[in-house]
């Protein structure tokens, strides 16, 4: 069974945990067979559109230069897979979805790195996302070269 | 209110999403206030215990050179803050937790870049891990210089 192990927590804080999305991706890629598959490369633009109760959570932002990291909820993904071939090539091995970067893994929490553009009320326009339209943000982080390179 | 956010989904997929711990932190770091604030920088050893329903999942991670990204719940944050001062030094002024590192944001979840040492059955070994002792890991990846770097 899934979320029974022994983990230190109390009440509020026991696993399951619940993930509310904060905004959402505005883009022109509207569906995965259009998605590029390393879209941190290929420049495209996109927003992230911040649902108004979290403004106050964007403080500082703008101010900080470079880049900023997304966390994405893909909620296409299936959670059930533990292992799958690397990039959808079936010529290719299987491997454990923790060695990769696929969507379908047991918490389908995507990564995305991008150069933040512009924050403009509760939208930020971004350079370098590859989730598509729709897809629930849950997380921005400032990027730290010294952490995260 | 709190994930009510008109998003495309039915049923299962509908937020709030449900995030299930994968494995925990086993470190000699017992407390938030003896966890290092960069430890990414501070070359501390600890290791990742992963369930053993999700083993599978591991296939292939120590065929990879590099390092991997961690992803956790810092189950002790307050998820209602939304402005803090930047490494809680109160001379600081407050910033919204979307610009900072802060535990304390909507969906606490934790981004950790770091060494893989070993994989030995279900326990990975790693160098640089800052969180303390027991905290739920959600997720695992590989490290990818030109995705997050």
């Amino acid at each position: 069974m899934q979320g029974t192990m022994n983990l230190p927590g109390t009440g509020a804080t026991d696993p399951p945990f619940e993930v509310r999305p904060v905004g959402f991706v505005r883009s022109g890629v509207k569906s995965s067979s259009e998605a590029p598959k390393q879209g941190a490369l290929s420049g495209t633009e996109a927003e992230i559109v911040v649902s108004p109760e979290y403004i106050e959570a964007l403080d500082g932002l703008s101010d900080r230069a470079g880049k900023i990291v997304v966390l994405c909820w893909m909620h296409e993904a299936d959670r059930k897979i533990l292992k799958v071939h690397p990039r959808g090539k079936e010529d290719r091995p299987e491997r454990g979805v923790f060695s990769t970067r696929s969507p379908h893994r047991p918490n389908p929490i995507s990564l995305h790195t991008m150069e933040l553009l512009e924050v403009r009320g509760n939208v930020l326009r971004v350079r370098g996302m590859d989730a598509i339209d729709g897809t629930p943000v849950i997380d921005i982080k400032p990027h730290s070269p010294e952490l995260d390179g």
